[in-house]
């Protein structure tokens, strides 16, 4: 057991802080024999006035990822032990660990023509989202799902899932996942399946849409709540129309929008109207040209893909002009806002649902 | 104040009963002069073994029905004071009261072309099913929505509404409402407005469509849980699809149907997954044709309309042959089955959520 | 099958009622041919613009209803059949029937010494109240639960339960329940068990006392929430500190009564904070010497009974000076209000529960 | 921005692994520029095939905590800054920080005679557990709590809170927290109050236990369920006798104990029926004379201290006899278990809340 000993014994005493004497420096030993750290060396680390997060903003250009998911798609193959070729995107704050946020994963993953991602299944809450392309399904419990531009597909935990690129072209995507924050918490187990995917079949819609993909509709077989969504696939013809619908609502004089001209929907649970999967939120903002939002800043992270048009971006300190398949991350209390001059789509996910669950959730907004 | 004196000390006592005697007279006189009435003589009414409802099973004819609306039509304004062309099924176990159970509303309203009902609003929860024709558009809070043939519209207590017929044709439909349940309750607010609708407008969508019609979206402004759906048009196309899928998928191997055949979907709240109503709960079931459903009771009364095809029901010791527009009620703990030989679709509203939040539901198969 | 025909037509047409005719007349026969009834004609008794309850306010006289009671122990045997020697207040307003509301049962129940009341179980809900004496054992699930003054003794629907006294004294006590409720709406199982109770022991504490009664603990083998409380006696020393503490409290400046003088405490489900009972809240509150409450209203009904002290009740239209076991009804929407120049100590009970619960509470402030 | 560059490519490609080469060398230079790391070499550490915490299993000695907090006694102020005289156990595993699981923070708490630990108030959820002692009062949004052994003192986020220790004598106790789940998670605010309580009354009951310390009943002014507790001391009194009544309910054959032997009470939230804490689960455990326990595992990691007797823990490979006051911590998915020649008495606490409502809970017997 290597404990760090307190070295604020050799300066002068701060606020609150005891008188540095050999006594003390005796103490301190005494603690660190016996695995122990006072709170009065730490607590300013520990609990500081409000959240100030390792993480830092940061972006991440589509147009660099790409070529290298590319390039990996040649050096690296996809199967059983690496499981995926998914590169995933490492805050600079980090130190290097393949985390977005201190609780979030987000990678870009790539598939080339008829390669199979092999089945498995883990506690790890996961999404994809599509920026561009298509060819790849996702088989969830057999449930072959297609994969298209726009299209949001949420994965709850502990689902058998591989993926299989039917078509003649290579195809990227996005993946969202609790992974830092189940790694922090012990909480997760991992199972492998076969190494391919157990149907080729390439359905129109998938078997979970046709059971839940009607509005307002319930199969009868399945009334009980669920931690998560059932319905596999949240497709762009629905969610650009709902955004539309917003626009035109609003420009009729029905208040139905975050503020003027700024559209947004968020992915739900049909089966409680939560959110869509157990930690994680995800939501699509749509700004008509030249609107601004507010500032505001909010406990929990937030990750954002721009899916269409052009934006400029101010997070922290940071400010980005921002276009298609560009990433960027505001990490927990940092103030943000997005510009738009031409119009801007805009997907976004988050961990709020940990906050909300745990009363942890505040939001203001920021000058 | 009368209050019946038992008359139970004229004849030998039953099991548990006092001995008539003048002395009981005597008591028994007494409780009536003040206001008491002893258990012991009650208990096999008021405390059976199991429900047997005062309201009997019944069958209403749509080809008797219509024709009756259409010369209301005729014959009855509607306007302030009436408020609706509405005529009520009667359960003939209760006592000539417009009833169609002890909880239940069920009514055929008709709206001449051109005509409006006025607008109020009211405590009951109401909705209203299109069996056939089109051209009225109900306005709620201002927001103008079509019905048609095949469309389900809740309607939530204490919202402003009115109706318009914008054709050249009349139109009837079905309406639902908990007015026994709240009448009984002394739960019941009403409140006029204006006599006629506030917009002639006939969208081919409403605002309420708009916001809450795409599967699994929610909008970012409308986030806290409703009591009751905030879609007020669930369209036949929604539904006739959800059905075809269930059976679809079944023919595919997916356990998804009641039973074998037997498709069917619950209208829900999208704001947590629920009832659409508070009181009310409905339904559009699939009879494939050759299918005969299980025997089963439960606990709350049920009222069916048969929207296509043909079918024979049972319902205790009643057997129907039912076509389009017929209606039927099953009042509480009655046996019912329905057999298909062509196929049917059946739309279904009951009291389930009131028995259901108050921990009295029941129900089984019944031989 | 005997429906009333509308008598409007022979009178002139009041407003949005149709013109008398020959015409009206012979469609007012092809409804009651049909089993159908005009809602135009119905509406003002079935849809009133604020609750009309047909139950009264009413008050019944302790002094009087005790010795009726006494006297039923002389002449009405307690046993398989009969059941209870319980002996309802039944509304002057409810056609004689046993019903102290539209919902609400409450009744007298006498015990003569060494008796037993057959075990039964019912889906009805109920609680026992008690206003004086002791020596009655009421055993639950094979559970003997004592019942002394003060204690409010819950009773969940469908456990087994009967009653034994103990003692060398006849007992009486105040039975709360749901029976006109489920008797309306059909939901009623009752079953019958052993004539005797099966145990005679007479523990200080019962059982589910030992698992339950203490403040914020709960055992471990017993986490999912339940319905009902399974906490069966409520005693009158926790809930005579509980007043007594609020009063304590408001002295010293903390504001925790309902109005100044007033305290009050609702007996509640341990597993979930929730009222006691699936469609009953049972109630204490304390007056100061000197308070008169506000005056308030609520959809819903209220049974009152003095515990201690004496009062002065309106409601409605009524005045009474009540004492000690006095028991009185507030039917729904009729303000109320209690004033005491000496203090009093009030039980009330009603059915508030199945109104939060389908979302029909309504209450407000009334001069 | 310094990231490690992955160094698989040294040796020969593991399972799923692709082949060393400069050209993949060369890939993962420009993974390391954009701020990239990918999946596959970092699999194996981020999604084990079942919780593999970095926290270990460890012991603390109460006979070498207390020493060392006295020391501090003599050698620290308390004060604005150090805020509290607190030191903290420090998981050997988790590299010298003061965190005994990744998630929680346990430490022992220590006040001279006469001092305050000044007012502040935070989002990180608290509680206070007494081995031994008295006379210090935390003083709660001005309502002061005496704090006596065996006492259990929940403390919700973000209420002010300073300790008086009113006696002549030093008092010892131990503090629970989420400080590490709420640094890990940037959610934590910090606000300073007065540098002294605000009262130095010393009541005999709180006011949190006038109004909730009643078992089943709740104050009229207070119905609506909040996040946390609001009644801020369990009195070691009930919590004994909630213990004793379960064992002795078992020897008079009731199915109540966890196993034969082994009486549990789990502290709640009157409110809800659920968790003291929205973050932290506090049980307190018998064992009677010559019991183990099962040996079982769990997601999440708990914290027990000893009360009062002896006993053998095991936990993973270690084996520990345990007396009073001795501290020990069982990692998430580390099997455990505890058995007691001659009785014990054991106090734990945990973060099951935060795997339960994020839907991560998992357990299962261990052999």
């Amino acid at each position: 057991m290597t404990l760090s000993e307190p070295t604020a014994t050799t300066t002068a005493a701060g606020p609150g802080q005891p008188e540095p004497s050999a006594e003390l420096d005796e103490l301190y030993r005494g603690f660190a024999a016996e695995g122990l750290v006072p709170l009065w060396t730490e607590i300013g680390d520990l609990m500081p006035t409000e959240p100030r997060s390792g993480a830092v903003p940061h972006l991440w250009r589509w147009a660099h990822l790409l070529p290298l998911a590319e390039r990996a798609g040649d050096l690296v193959p996809v199967g059983r032990g690496g499981e995926r070729r998914a590169i995933a995107l490492a805050n600079p704050g980090l130190a290097g660990r393949p985390f977005v946020s201190p609780t979030l994963w987000a990678a870009i993953q790539y598939l080339n023509p008829r390669e199979d991602a092999p089945v498995h299944r883990h506690t790890q809450n996961a999404f994809r989202f599509v920026v561009e392309g298509e060819g790849v399904w996702t088989v969830v419990n057999g449930d072959p799902v297609a994969m298209r531009r726009g299209d949001f597909l949420p994965q709850a935990g502990w689902n058998w899932h591989g993926h299989h690129n039917q078509s003649a072209t290579a195809m990227a995507w996005i993946d969202g996942l609790d992974i830092p924050f189940q790694h922090y918490a012990d909480a997760t187990f991992f199972e492998t399946g076969p190494e391919h995917v157990e149907t080729q079949e390439a359905p129109a819609r998938s078997g979970s849409e046709q059971l839940w993909g009607h509005p307002g509709l319930r199969p009868l077989t399945h009334l009980a709540p669920s931690p998560a969504s059932p319905l596999l696939a949240y497709r762009w013809e629905h969610t650009d129309r709902a955004l539309s619908d917003q626009l035109a609502l609003e420009a009729a004089g029905t208040r139905c929008t975050v503020e003027p001209g700024h559209a947004a929907v968020r992915y739900c649970n049909p089966t409680t109207g939560g959110d869509v999967l157990p930690t994680l939120r995800a939501e699509f903002h749509r700004l008509a040209p030249g609107v601004r939002t507010a500032t505001t800043r909010s406990t929990g992270a937030q990750v954002f893909q721009v899916f269409d048009g052009t934006g400029e971006v101010h997070a922290g300190e940071h400010t980005w002009t921002v276009g298609r398949g560009d990433l960027f991350v505001v990490p927990s209390w940092v103030p943000w806002d997005v510009a738009s001059e031409h119009g801007l789509d805009l997907f976004v996910f988050g961990d709020a649902p940990i906050f909300e669950k745990l009363h942890l959730a505040r939001s203001d907004a920021a000058s």
